[in-house]
């Protein structure tokens, strides 16, 4: 069916649930927002593609859900509070019941966290889709990658390596047991932290999310704190569901090397420990997995013996393999 | 040659001119910004395509600016000042050369208004640019479509017509006289209208940037105004450089449907109409071409002769052809 911009904008997009401080909202030439003198704004953007983020076959509903929730999750890593999302919308035609699931999954998690859509673009091309959020955090509060000192411990929040293995589950088209639906779904549906990320405001010391794998991103924070950190394989937490589908080894590469977790690695000094364990854990589950070290480069053990690292993350211009 | 991502951030797009409300800029999971407390934030977020929205030989420099300049022109058609903008680049492949250019044509405009890059993502896929822009506007001085009413005068900033016609003098490869050069800049490099938008908020009662055509747009206006509106063919600008490019009627068909002039339609009460001659004509040349009516729908005359549209606008889904 043809559908034309302004059609799909009104059907699939336009007069969802109001938020107060939107003032002029989707079909202007701009949205007008109100804005919170007592607050810093906090702003991501990011894009996902299709057959480099997400398998060409995924459901329509997933993929607006995921343009959502990658955006989600880097507001979590800053503790910041969403409010306002817009949407770029790159596609090859205008199917109905295609645009219906992408905005059933989309709305499903932004209606969860309370972000207006506020505006955005329709065009006609590859399927490629843009999410910008914005949300709010108190003055000084925000979280960033360049805290982590030596000494500092670090942690990560629930479980890594199950959406790398749930790719697989998918992509290897693996019987669909009960613990391959679960990483299925751990790919297909991450959940972004965003109330872990409000309370790791005065814990943590350093914090970023997890996607382009654990040693990866670990490096990254290790990069903008002028820090190294040594962690231990024995100490990753534990995933039933993957142990059951995935050899050992691949289990702890999956955790090691896997992206698209969307996990919050972060940093604590050892006088907060406690409040992690105190504060944290009826949030998510938080798993201490190394310290920081002052010497640079992220170095991996288990036990007393260094862990070769077979995987490393995804970097879509260097010419690697994909991780995943 | 190969550059990672973190690679062609850090050398063509981080660093750059800074703003005391960036707090944080490029390089974490989110930017962190200084709001204020006496203005409205304005968002605007437009997607450019490869073969879509400009020709696949398009120079590198020209994509960069017009990425931003078509969401200027959104900030200008509200009254905004432009403060900051995101980027989303999704490239088939990161080539130096092109990467140079492509920045420089983006801060080439960026650095002319003020606006800071904050954050964005990179990533591999068909070549599709999305940047959000965020300014400010004094509250309750937005410009709206939604504002004109029978019997306010309908002008046209500029000149209409020459973008599209630039268009065909690039897709014809025609002759490069002085007066085609001339089109195909206006194409290539639209001047968003910045301080003419920032001069109307007192102004007009209604505004809006013509990026699908003069009669779409103007429609669009009418619908969102609830109102409809003659126009006179005799009475639009005129183009030397059209004229001596085109023939007559084409001319006039370029300026009623061709697209991406960037220029700001928008009305006037008539008691404010001294006001454009006096304050705005400083800014750029502003021309009126008709009136605000209280039936539905857009008018098209040449003096006492209804005028018959040969065009219309440019809808991506809609399975019509592009008017340019």
């Amino acid at each position: 069916m043809s559908l034309g911009e302004f059609d799909i904008i009104a059907r699939y997009f336009a007069n969802r649930a109001p938020r107060p401080d939107v003032l002029l909202g989707i079909g202007d030439d701009a949205a007008v927002l109100d804005v919170r003198a007592d607050r810093r704004l906090v702003v991501a953007m990011d894009t996902i593609v299709d057959g480099v983020h997400f398998p060409s076959d995924t459901a329509a509903a997933d993929i607006g859900y995921r343009a959502l929730a990658v955006n989600l999750s880097d507001l979590a890593a800053m503790g910041a509070e969403p409010a306002w999302m817009t949407l770029s919308l790159c596609l090859p035609q205008a199917d109905a019941s295609w645009l219906e699931g992408f905005s059933t999954g989309l709305f499903e998690l932004a209606d969860r966290f309370g972000v207006a859509l506020i505006g955005g673009d329709t065009v006609k091309g590859p399927l490629v889709v843009t999410v910008q959020v914005a949300g709010w955090v108190e003055p000084d509060r925000w979280l960033t990658r360049s805290g982590a000192q030596p000494g500092d411990l670090v942690y990560v929040s629930g479980v890594v390596g199950e959406a790398a293995a749930g790719l697989a589950v998918i992509q290897q088209q693996m019987p669909e047991t009960a613990a391959a639906v679960q990483l299925r779904q751990r790919f297909l549906r991450p959940a972004p932290r965003v109330a872990l990320g409000r309370s790791l405001r005065t814990i943590a010391s350093a914090a970023m999310d997890v996607s382009d794998g654990l040693l990866t991103d670990l490096g990254k924070l290790c990069t903008a704190s002028g820090c190294g950190a040594n962690i231990d394989v024995d100490l990753l937490p534990r995933s039933a569901a993957m142990s059951q589908v995935f050899a050992a080894d691949a289990c702890v590469d999956y955790a090691l090397a896997g992206g698209d977790d969307y996990e919050i690695l972060f940093t604590v000094a050892p006088e907060q420990a406690p409040r992690v364990a105190r504060e944290l854990n009826a949030v998510c589950a938080c798993t201490q997995i190394g310290v920081v070290t002052s010497q640079g480069g992220v170095q991996c053990r288990q036990g007393q013996q260094p862990y070769a690292i077979k995987r490393t993350g995804y970097d879509h211009f260097a010419g690697a393999q994909q991780s995943t």
